[in-house]
C-alpha cells in the first residue's frame, strides 16, 4: 500500500497557525521517506522574505486573540515551523519553490527569500512534479 | 480507474462551513465505499471538544453577517456537520484522529473529546495512512 | 511517473486571490493535458454567479488592505481568474460543476450561473470521478 508518491503542498496561506500545520505534515511525510515538494504562493511566498519570516505572522481570524497568542508562544526556538522546515530538509528529500507568477505579483527577487528557498519555477514546472501523490493546499 | 484509495482529511478550520463542507465529502467518499481518514489539528480540534462540539462556531470571514446566518440556519438536527459524520461512520470506514502536538498546544485529554473522536495519534501514525491517495486539507 | 490522474479541485472560498490560485492550478494541469474536475461549494459558488462573477471579490482577511489592492490590480482583463479558467477550458479537459445542496443552500438555479458552470452535481457524482488522482481544497 506504500507507494511513496511525492507530497505536494502549496503553501498560499501565510499565518503562523496554517504554516506551523504545513511544516508538521512535511517533516511527518519526509520523516517517512517521502519526496516533499513545497511550493510558495501569495501570502505564504510573502511570509518568506528573508526580512520577515521570523516575524509574528499572525494566526487565522477564527483563532481570536487568545488563540492566536496560544499559537504565538508555541512557536519558540526549535519549534518555529522555519525551523521544523530546516529539519525536514535535513532528514529528507525536501524541495521548497518560490511561484514565478507570485514573485512578479509582490515585486520581488530570489534574493529577498530566505535561504530555505530553493528556486523559483512556474506552474508547469511545480505541476510536472505533481503528477503522482496529493497536491494539498494550505 | 476505481481504486478506492483512502481519502485523508486534515480538519484544520474551526468553522461551521468548512466543517460542514468537510463533512459532506466525507459522507460521498464513505458512500462510494472508500475509507476515510480524519486528522484533527488547531480550531478544528478545538470544535470537537464535547462542551463545544454543538456550538455556533461561525463562518469564515468572507461569509459576511447573512452568510453566517445561512450557514447556521442550515445545521439544524440531522443537517448538523456532527450529525453527518456519525452517518458516515454508521454506513462506513471512517476514523476521526486527534493530532497528538495540537492537543498538547490546547492542554486537553481524550476525555475533553466528543465520542466521535476515535483516538490521538501523531503526524507520523496520520501520515503512515495517507501514503496513497488524496490529502485535502481543509 | 506520470499518470496523469484527474485533478479534482473543490472551491469553496470566494475570494478574489484564493480564486486566482486555483486558476493558476487548473490551467497549469490542463495545459500538461490533465483532465480538471471543479466542484464549487458555498462562497465560491457564491461568486459563480453570472451577476457577481466579474465583482471585485476581496482577498482573505491576512491579505490586508495592501494586499487586497495588489491582487485586484493584477486581475485586469486576461488575467481575470475567469478568464484563465475559459482558457484552461479552451486547451483542456477541465469541467466546472456546481455543488447541489451549496445550490439549495443559496436558493439559486443553474440559470443564476455564469456559462462557465457546466452543470450542477451532487457529492456523489463528484466523488466518483475523483477516486483516483488529488482532491485539493481550495
Amino acid at each position: 500500500m506504500n507507494d511513496d508518491t511525492t507530497l505536494s503542498l502549496v503553501l498560499f496561506s501565510g499565518t503562523d497557525d496554517r504554516l506551523a500545520a504545513a511544516a508538521v505534515l512535511a517533516t511527518g511525510a519526509a520523516a517517512m521517506g517521502r519526496p516533499v515538494n513545497v511550493f510558495l504562493q501569495y501570502w505564504a511566498l510573502d511570509a518568506f522574505r528573508k526580512t520577515k519570516i521570523a516575524d509574528d505572522h499572525g494566526s487565522a481570524t477564527e483563532a481570536g486573540p487568545s488563540g492566536t497568542t496560544l499559537v504565538r508562544q508555541s512557536l519558540t526556538g526549535q519549534r518555529h515551523w522555519s525551523e521544523l522546515l530546516k529539519q525536514a530538509k535535513d532528514i529528507g528529500e525536501v524541495k521548497i519553490h518560490a511561484c514565478a507568477l507570485s514573485m512578479e505579483l509582490f515585486g520581488i527577487t530570489k534574493d529577498d527569500l530566505d535561504p530555505l528557498v530553493d528556486d523559483v519555477e512556474g506552474v508547469a514546472a511545480f505541476m510536472s512534479d505533481a503528477t503522482t501523490g496529493p497536491i494539498t493546499f494550505i
